[in-house]
């Protein structure tokens, strides 16, 4: 036990220490892996989603893309996938479905890093390659609900053990009517399915049962927004919806599950006193650098002039990061460039390390 | 006819007019014709060899590259390829085995730009992507050689016309030999084949078909430097080897093709009154605009502080080039980016435009 422990250094000791910890692991972020591995540098990577790819498999994985250099069309979740299997060789150590909260520099010049799940970093350097910002649930505006959060109030995501008591789904895509029709199906009783409008987006089959589940009483249908709650001796108890006739329709539920999508955000980033250009790090060109030492960024989420948010600049900006981190790192060594078709150590971190005798 | 006209204005009646004009059809060069093409900017490109791919093809086209985003493994030659048959939707027009002289800006705002083979351009905008250089043929350093160069010396190629009289081939790889084998087949007195050393690289079929000719008297070997001519009556007569007793070996030459390979220049670019940095092209980072308006680069041949020589780095100068070229071009415009995924307009201009509903 130190007399007078360093500020900020408390719980330290179950940290994980890395040379380099990348936050997003859209395209731009499996990139920086994958450059940061080829100069022998290895990467955790924390990521809001449970898998790579970030907005491009999230917003738009079928979509094809047209302008990456030297491929004529790949959807974006091919994009990310290939990214993801190029980053591969390098084993980098994901932590998928958790994000950033807080990143504190340390005396020693390292940086702390705390997630929202609870793990501890102690990171040489750090890449903000969040792109628009980490996906987070969208969650209910409801006065008084975010302290139930986690205990009876889920989002995008049901409780572990099974419900015992009445049960609100609320949401009109695939997610929300599988799980409502899921919990009917297997004989809960009090389930209630809720949407703003009597539309739901989900295959027709799905649908069908769905129906079939209401019309015989085994699921409850609630088409509207809730505006109110009912607590009772501190526990949620029911949430009530705006009913036509101006009063108020109660659905009782000791558990809500909402599954109203997920959307970008990058409000922890602008409480780590990074120098930002409405939120987006302003970084320098010759180096990727942040004004925080230590801390670089790339992709959408790197500002500077003449910045365009294209996948093939986010693509260098990951590279000059990764040159301007190696310099960082060892200020006192030279690092010859290094081609990935002629050096035999590059050959051999890629694990094709065939020694050739004919250099370029 | 002006009765002043305009100094540098001379032979523009033949000029070619271009909104852009690309220097250099290697990696770098074949993307920024496409990012070019994106922006509805169709571009005229001359390059110094008669193929596409510049260095990438023609100093290392079957080395395995690696670090090409989302591109696990390609050859160099295959790279080059891709991004030929990337750029190729927008018709650009090529100019092979040409290079580009002088650039010359006018009193419109336009460049003049002249090649070796004769050609003039009068582009809006320019984009050096001339990476190491233009690939010139090694020449032989013999004084009063050089003005017999298309006449009776010839460079990594033969004259059209049959020759009448005794031919010098000199070279030591495939091309050199293949030539002076052709011409001793085909039945041609006095050729001779000279290689500073007694060692060809040809393929062993080739070789001994060399030498079968060389025993049979119908091919003369000179192994050896030239270090000197014979002129005679002002026509070249004669070449003359230093032989190992210390005199001269004459070799009867009315043609010599000298097969010793290429190697990139960038003299001509040192004449363009451009800002250099050593003979790198310093470009403004936020649009790629070299010092002289109008001019932009992008790749080995730009510099920039942090600089890094790697192709990932050309892709997103030449991106920043025709997004800089863009503004130059139509300063009053304002151009919202458009992503090749969600835009039917860049998508009509790729030849893929099946107009989507789904906005992303």
């Amino acid at each position: 036990m130190q007399p007078n422990p360093v500020p900020g250094t408390a719980g330290l000791e179950a940290a994980i220490t890395t040379d380099a910890l990348v936050i997003g692991a859209g395209p731009v972020g499996l990139f920086q892996v994958f450059q940061l591995g080829l100069l022998n540098i290895q990467a955790h990577v924390v990521d809001a989603l449970p898998f790579p790819g970030g907005q491009c498999t999230q917003l738009y994985g079928d979509k094809p893309i047209y302008d990456i250099p030297a491929i004529r069309v790949c959807t974006a979740a091919e994009l990310a996938q290939q990214l993801h299997t190029q980053a591969a060789v390098f084993q980098p150590h994901y932590h998928w479905a958790d994000s950033v909260q807080h990143i504190t520099p340390q005396p020693d010049a390292c940086l702390k890093v705390q997630t929202r799940n609870g793990l501890c970093f102690l990171a040489r350097t750090v890449f903000i390659t969040a792109g628009a910002g980490a996906f987070v649930p969208r969650t209910l505006k409801l006065d008084g609900l975010a302290a139930f959060e986690g205990t009876q109030v889920f989002y995008q995501s049901a409780p572990e053990a099974a419900p015992t008591g009445p049960v609100l789904v609320i949401g009109g895509e695939l997610d929300a009517v599988q799980r409502a029709v899921d919990l009917a199906r297997a004989g809960h009783t009090g389930i209630t399915l809720s949407h703003r409008r009597d539309q739901f987006n989900a295959p027709v089959e799905l649908l069908a049962e769905m129906r079939a589940l209401v019309a015989a009483g085994k699921l409850a249908l609630c088409i509207g927004l809730p505006t109110e709650l009912r607590i009772h001796n501190q526990v949620l108890s029911a949430l009530g919806f705006a009913s036509a006739d101006g009063g108020t329709q109660w659905v009782d539920a000791s558990c809500v599950e909402a599954y109203l999508g997920v959307s970008p955000t990058l409000s922890p980033l602008t409480q780590w006193g990074i120098d930002l250009d409405r939120k987006a790090v302003r970084i320098d060109t010759a180096s990727g650098a942040s004004s925080l030492p230590g801390v670089f960024a790339a992709g959408d989420v790197a500002s500077y002039p003449g910045k365009k948010k294209l996948i093939v600049c986010g693509f260098h900006e990951a590279c000059m990061a990764a040159y301007g981190a190696q310099a960082y790192l060892w200020p006192e060594q030279n690092f010859p460039l290094q081609y990935t078709s002629s050096s035999t150590q590059l050959q051999q971190l890629l694990g094709v390390g065939l020694a050739r005798e004919d250099p370029l």
